[in-house]
């Protein structure tokens, strides 16, 4: 097969880089590892920034999000039992974000592909990437059981964090920089309204809580857990009442309880690739950066890295210049920093770590009431986890 | 001796607290243990929020401030060799800081009160405080070869992180909150003009490094250094040579040197007891709290203590009741944990811990770049370092 941009990835990022570019008039494939049910159906974020929100209403895939996105206009911060909210739109000059999942985003991609954009094959594991160094870079893939080749003008590794993009490029070409924490994520989706009509972001001695929703009926529900916990020592009772005593506020509120449908522990990292690029390979998304899931900005992230690029090829496919490609890393690194420093920070002030001091508990004590007692703090807080607008059209000529 | 007030300790916290007293009309004796020349040459901090200037001046000891003071609205970053300013003013409704040293404020204070002030005994090391579980605490002490007391309704502790005060608490009825850092900070005074009209505070690959000044012909200046460094290691050469590494930047400025007059090495602390009270025992400034030296924040809560103190005590000789001063430890327990967290999280910003991962480094130069291009993120800076106006009189009544 022969395609102008070659898309190693059927996530978000692979998906929409692939709508933006059909849009433009750019071909491309995408090839995605696993089958259509299993990408329709993996659980991960479901916050979507302003900007992104516009951008999937830009390419045509917002017409479900409208209808079905619940937008939000604030989160709720809870310490030492009490509740605190921060409003974004008196915050930020109006900005909102909405909490639209990104399964959904997924499932939104795959029909506008399906539907009217260039190739996209599901169980297509590429397993090889060769010659980045030259003009026809070439994956090598597997797809109804035979061996297969994808020539493109450039590949871009949508593929993640474990993905085979990144680990394609020489040794010693990128640098890793990174982060683990000492805590995960047990994670669990329930069948019950959300006991809260925004996000609640606690902490208490216990550690961290946060109450996230999906629907007007599906509640997502977070606890920090010790990494490496088995899901199994977490019978249903005993998550909730952990989160019954991790949102416990003096006031009248009360968790609503349900069916959990599933249960699952994440671990948390932080992980950034410098340069976001190798020769005829352009890393976007979790192949090039990792946040701890608390800001909620990795699938944001992603959005913005294939915004810029889409931009960049359709640029260079239109004038032969490619000065949008060689400043794509540099464009994308400032965002992807300024989110992994909100993320972390956002992070270890929710958190508690197991070898933290009382010093440290008290500092982090002393920072929520900053925000809660500071229209600057709580609008640093607001700015962040809004999101920046995309850089703007251009910027990198 | 009898007083109503019995001080021990003649630093800046002691004196104004002897003095607001006076004003009031509550008598007092303020004990300390060195010389007079000692106290008044003792090289401390240099920056006075807008709230210290305005009580200093309220209680009449303003005039030579005001003549010899250096207003500042606003100090520089340095990091990746770019310079970044950052204005108080327009960031935080118009207030400033003064740059007025510590001992110069000791030695007005001293003047004050051997002119129309209360007892102000030097030489006089306490080394004993008693029933303070009592209506009458008392205090030892030795003045003039004779061992002598001081009786009195309450006792404030004004002596330091070091002094007797706290340490006369029973054990297990304060808590106390620590972190030490892995670093110090190499301080030298040079007379020579400062290079800068207002403080550059710089972070390098080679380390933290501040630019201050006391006077239009005096500089001071400051190395981030390894604990346990020797200054007779530092030769001036080396240490102008340092300087000049860490305050590059691609452009125009260049470092003046001139005599060094003094050098010395300061360990960085946090440290906040609480409550700081016991009985009829109230602690105030470093005897109840240390901040690292980065932010500015020690002689500035110090006086925001005794603001505080001086109220409650006055309201308690005028009405009896003991409100304020029942209120006394978590009325400034705010404004100690907010500059504890500010101090230490600039700190953290500023300096090259010698363990830090690449990750961390690149989100510290993540944090200043926001700081140098969002406004938001610059007000944040800006209100901690000029102070939070002090607690409303009555707020605690």
């Amino acid at each position: 097969m022969r395609t102008t941009v070659g898309i190693i990835g059927g996530g978000p990022a692979g998906l929409l880089l692939a709508r933006l570019l059909h849009r433009a008039g750019v071909d491309s494939v995408v090839l995605e590892s696993r089958d259509r049910a299993y990408v329709e159906h993996r659980q991960r974020a479901g916050i979507l920034e302003q900007a992104t929100v516009d951008v999937l209403r830009a390419c045509g895939a917002g017409a479900r999000m409208d209808r079905e996105g619940l937008p939000h206009r604030g989160i709720e911060l809870r310490f030492d039992r009490r509740a605190h909210r921060v409003d974004f739109p008196s915050l930020t000059g109006g900005r909102t974000v909405m909490v639209y999942a990104q399964t959904e985003v997924v499932r939104d991609l795959i029909a506008l592909q399906l539907a009217d954009g260039p190739p996209l094959l599901f169980e297509a594991p590429a397993h090889a990437v060769e010659g980045l160094d030259g003009e026809r870079p070439l994956v090598r893939f597997t797809h109804a059981g035979r061996e297969r080749t994808l020539e493109c003008d450039y590949v871009v590794g949508c593929d993640g964090f474990h993905g085979i993009s990144r680990r394609s490029v020489p040794e010693g070409a990128l640098r890793g920089y990174e982060r683990l924490y000492p805590y995960s994520w047990l994670g669990v989706l329930a069948d019950v309204p959300p006991s809260c009509e925004e996000l609640v972001y606690a902490h208490s001695e216990r550690g961290f809580a946060l109450h996230s929703m999906r629907s007007p009926s599906v509640s997502r529900l977070y606890l920090q857990v010790p990494n490496d916990t088995d899901p199994a020592d977490w019978p249903d009772e005993r998550i909730w009442d952990e989160l019954d005593a991790r949102f416990a506020i003096d006031g009248d509120w009360k968790l609503a309880r349900g069916p959990i449908t599933a249960k699952s522990v994440t671990p948390m990292r932080s992980f950034v690739t410098e340069p976001m690029r190798y020769g005829r390979l352009l890393l976007a998304g979790d192949a090039a950066h990792i946040v701890p899931p608390t800001g909620a900005k990795g699938l944001n992230l992603a959005v913005a890295d294939v915004v810029v690029l889409a931009r960049a090829l359709a640029d260079w496919r239109a004038t032969g210049s490619t000065a949008g490609l060689d400043a794509y890393s540099d464009t994308c690194l400032r965002r992807v920093w300024r989110a992994e420093h909100f993320s972390a920070s956002f992070t270890s002030t929710l958190h508690t770590a197991p070898d933290e001091t009382p010093f440290e508990s008290r500092l982090r004590t002393a920072a929520l009431d900053r925000i809660a007692t500071s229209r600057t703090a709580a609008a640093e807080l607001a700015e962040n986890y809004v999101g920046p607008p995309l850089a703007p059209a251009g910027r990198a000529h």
